[in-house]
């Protein structure tokens, strides 16, 4: 109460201030792209200078690895939270909600829900990053195997609690996250295509396809070509 | 006989030495990434003066729209040619190798095959592009709705001769198309970090992963979430 607005934000903490300025440089790297995205606009938009801009994150591409990363970080924290609360709730009541395909399908769908809510996030992760620099590709490329690593373990254990679990490798396991990871990817231009269709229509069609064909494989249901 | 070498070089045509150039470019592009590139070095390694290639092409990033339109032309004429002939062979024999899924795997195989092939090419294709200009995305972009209806194509093909006719859309065909592009995608990064792997191994998991999914659920095997 009546503090200016000037007053107010000289007190905002560093970690805050840093926060509000990747909020609207996710926003202008995501409308923008890299290149065209201004330093200039993300300190006015942000309502803070630009030297303390340069200041807090060193650079452009300083402010654009932070965006990444706390994107990535959040949408790792997504799948990761989702699967987890699946399998607290399985294990609570027996019902079975605690199954590594029901961990998967939790976690796939806080990824389709993330890509609807969080769209300048998941420009900015997915469409902004291999060419730019190498340290970017490195942080994109580190980010996406985290990923990859969490897919890979419910795969994993999905393939433990098989029939089948001699036949199949740790590699077996690294090939399923690879194409499931590798497809959602890719559904998230057929979304964005659909504006209609829900993450859980999303989630639901990705598992039917890909989780009954892992487990009739599994059983021995096997695919070989004509020999010609 | 008897011609040196820079009077045999004044007599190729233009084409030629245009696709003599592309054929280095993607080399260079590939091992250096398109900004750390240099257009010194391509024109010395094929050969060829900096000004003919300014002639030629107009620009670094002409050169590289050159290598991306003709790789992509490649990789879906491969991926076009090998479905057409597994459906020529199929109607010859009357083996069956007609068949969508049989089309399919041969398109996915040829995929494989250039990928581990022409590594250069799909770096190129896959890991350089997006945020470069809005020329260089729209290329890319068109490449993958290229490949994309074709294989939206053949699943459409392989939903019409099941049994389910009816209940399957447009949408869900390009919903598979979509999720199969971008497993096949993804795969790439696995196959890197699997140099043993044949192509012929990748695309005979991935049919049987996707397709025998979709074949179960086409005659009604529906995987649904427990109810919370």
């Amino acid at each position: 109460m009546g503090d200016t607005p000037q007053a107010r934000r000289r007190r905002v903490p560093r970690k805050e201030r840093e926060q509000q300025m990747i909020d609207v440089a996710v926003q202008v790297f995501a409308k923008r792209g890299y290149h065209a995205a201004s330093v200039d606009e993300i300190a006015e938009l942000a309502g803070i200078s630009k030297p303390m801009v340069y200041l807090y994150l060193d650079s452009k591409e300083g402010l654009f690895l932070a965006c990444l990363r706390r994107e990535a970080d959040r949408l790792v924290a997504a799948f990761q939270g989702a699967a987890r609360e699946a399998a607290v709730r399985g294990a609570d009541d027996g019902s079975g909600r605690g199954a590594p395909e029901v961990r998967l399908h939790a976690g796939l769908l806080a990824f389709f829900a993330f890509v609807a809510e969080r769209r300048d996030s998941w420009v900015v992760l997915h469409r902004q990053a291999s060419e730019l620099s190498e340290t970017i590709a490195a942080a994109v490329a580190e980010a996406r195997r985290a990923v990859m690593a969490q897919v890979a373990e419910l795969v994993r254990a999905g393939i433990e609690e098989s029939a089948a679990a001699a036949q199949l490798t740790e590699r077996d396991a690294d090939f399923v996250a690879h194409a499931l990871v590798g497809a959602a990817d890719s559904l998230t231009d057929w979304m964005a295509r659909n504006p209609g269709q829900s993450p859980e229509g999303v989630a639901l069609r990705l598992m039917n396809m890909v989780w009954v064909g892992m487990g009739r494989v599994l059983e021995g249901e096997v695919w070989v070509p004509a020999r010609g």
